[in-house]
């Protein structure tokens, strides 16, 4: 099967919906018309064996994953997905590895109402690059857009869903913890097919103040909040680690294990995001109108300065790092 | 070096020029704004060596041709390049050759104002993918996007430049063929540091009626534009082959040879296009004003078929195929 064929056949799917795909895949470019009074918020990741992903995965959630961590993106500017564009490097053509990983991506696609517009593919190692396109209005003039840059001392920090399971199943794959079967399906669904937050994102347009998808660690990915907006933050470290203390009990994890792997595990694309006290009501709204929980974890401080207590109000030491993709874990 | 130095230091400049860029690198995405009466072009191509470019490629010369393909898509549609994402696998942080890399790719795109807005980095065995964005006018309530469906029986064909240089220099490189040095350096310069018919491709905005880059093969991009437009057309097989022909006779090759190369050579980075009669002045002026050469290579017919005929009119047989990015050549 040639280049067109394989195309043609695992990625062209009938013309989608939504007057701003005026040209799809098949030309020399997409074109995309976008609406009057809007911006156009992109974001590109490529995901490589080893790194982003295990040998391991299945096609169908690689599929999955490769998208959602870019809807991830989209949801963290607080942007409405709208299509995206794929660049696959493939050591050959596997029928069924292709057609499991189009599964995936395209359920995924549909369910955001984002369109595939074009690419490319070749052959070489495993590489798969998606750039997505979201849409984000513009009121008064002034863009919806949540940036990393908007944090103000006094906000509030929060977290959606939980973090930790993610790499807690990595550590597992990586044989350094033995963890009982059911937490590890929980852990293996969270790394290979994360829920990117888009609902909870555009729900927090005009609410929230600052907002960041954790992907490479809790804390380090607030760290580019606090740096863009240059403030602090207060943490309550066992608010952050709550649900993997309480969850995890069972398989005989320490607090510490609990606190390293939620507050700097990384790959578990939920949002951190700050909003002013005044906005508690409207931030539990947005919540609950996107059937997304969230959970109050600290508060940005004047000082540049990022301090950890644990539930007795105590100074944590920070020793946590977030994953780096040129260092060796 | 972690992945945030690397970035900024290589990647990240001073925010470019043009109000369409409402937010560059640094943030969950970067938020571009489009002029009103626009649509916006997309293109992407991923790099893979050893598929697209060779080892022995210098890294300037590989950041100018990994743009200068996107840049070709966008020329081939008649768009105004506007900005572009970088996602680059590397096999580990190697200054001199980020430096380089980087400078060929800043030079280019500060040649065509077309601004860095995002993307991502990650270790792994390199490869390029970029996704440009370009702008094209709608006048009227109708794009003014160059596609490949609009050829009409009758229409002339055209190719700018020269083509076959790119594949003659990779025919040097496996070894197959013995040339010049100067024409060696002629003809690598060509296949490392295309460039993209932008100028030609903005100028053909309501000139032409169908457009196609030459990355494949011209012939085999030709195709594209007979498929999509559903028509044939009759190639003068030597009007495409007249500058090999003419300038590698030193070199002691036969006109198949001549043919071959020019007629399916790919990486030529060139545009094919077509016009109608009436408006033949119109394309001498676009080439005049864009001081790009181009040459009137054929007809378009009402007949689903590509017929090639030599300089006295008598058919060529079409024994060329184009590039494969899933077949070993």
């Amino acid at each position: 099967m040639g280049e067109f064929d394989l195309i043609a056949r695992y990625f062209q799917r009938p013309r989608p919906q939504g007057d701003y795909v005026a040209l799809g895949i098949g030309d020399d470019c997409a074109l995309l018309a976008p609406r009057a009074g809007t911006q156009l918020a992109i974001s590109s990741d490529m995901l490589v064996e080893g790194r982003h992903f295990l040998s391991t995965v299945s096609p169908e959630a690689l599929g999955h994953k490769a998208l959602a961590v870019n809807l991830s993106d989209l949801a963290a500017c607080g942007a409405k997905p709208l299509a995206f564009t794929l660049a696959l490097s493939l050591p050959r053509v596997d029928e069924a590895w292709l057609e499991g990983f189009s599964r995936g991506l395209f359920a995924l696609a549909h369910a955001h109402g984002c369109a595939l517009v074009g690419g490319d593919t070749t052959q070489g190692p495993l590489n798969i690059c998606i750039t997505v396109f979201g849409e984000v209005p513009v009121v008064a003039g002034k863009s919806q857009a949540l940036l990393r840059s908007g944090a103000q001392a006094g906000d509030d920090i929060y977290v959606s869903g939980t973090v930790g399971h993610a790499r807690l199943a990595l550590e597992v794959f990586r044989g350094n913890v033995q963890i009982s079967e059911e937490l590890f399906a929980q852990a293996r669904l969270r790394m290979e097919r994360p829920t990117p937050r888009v609902a909870l994102g555009t729900a927090l347009r005009g609410v929230a103040t600052a907002a960041i998808d954790v992907s490479d660690g809790l804390l380090g990915d607030l760290g580019h909040i606090l740096k863009a907006s240059g403030c602090g933050a207060e943490i309550a470290i066992d608010s952050v680690a709550a649900p993997a203390i309480f969850h995890w009990a069972n398989d005989g994890f320490d607090i510490e294990f609990c606190r390293e792997m939620s507050a700097a595990g990384g790959d578990d694309y939920e949002l951190v995001f700050t909003a002013p006290p005044s906005a508690r009501d409207a931030v539990a709204q947005a919540a609950s109108h996107s059937a997304t929980p969230v959970t109050h974890i600290g508060q940005i401080t004047a000082e540049r300065a990022l301090v950890l207590r644990d539930a007795d109000g105590s100074l944590v030491a920070n020793t946590f790092s977030s994953f780096d993709h040129f260092k060796t874990a």
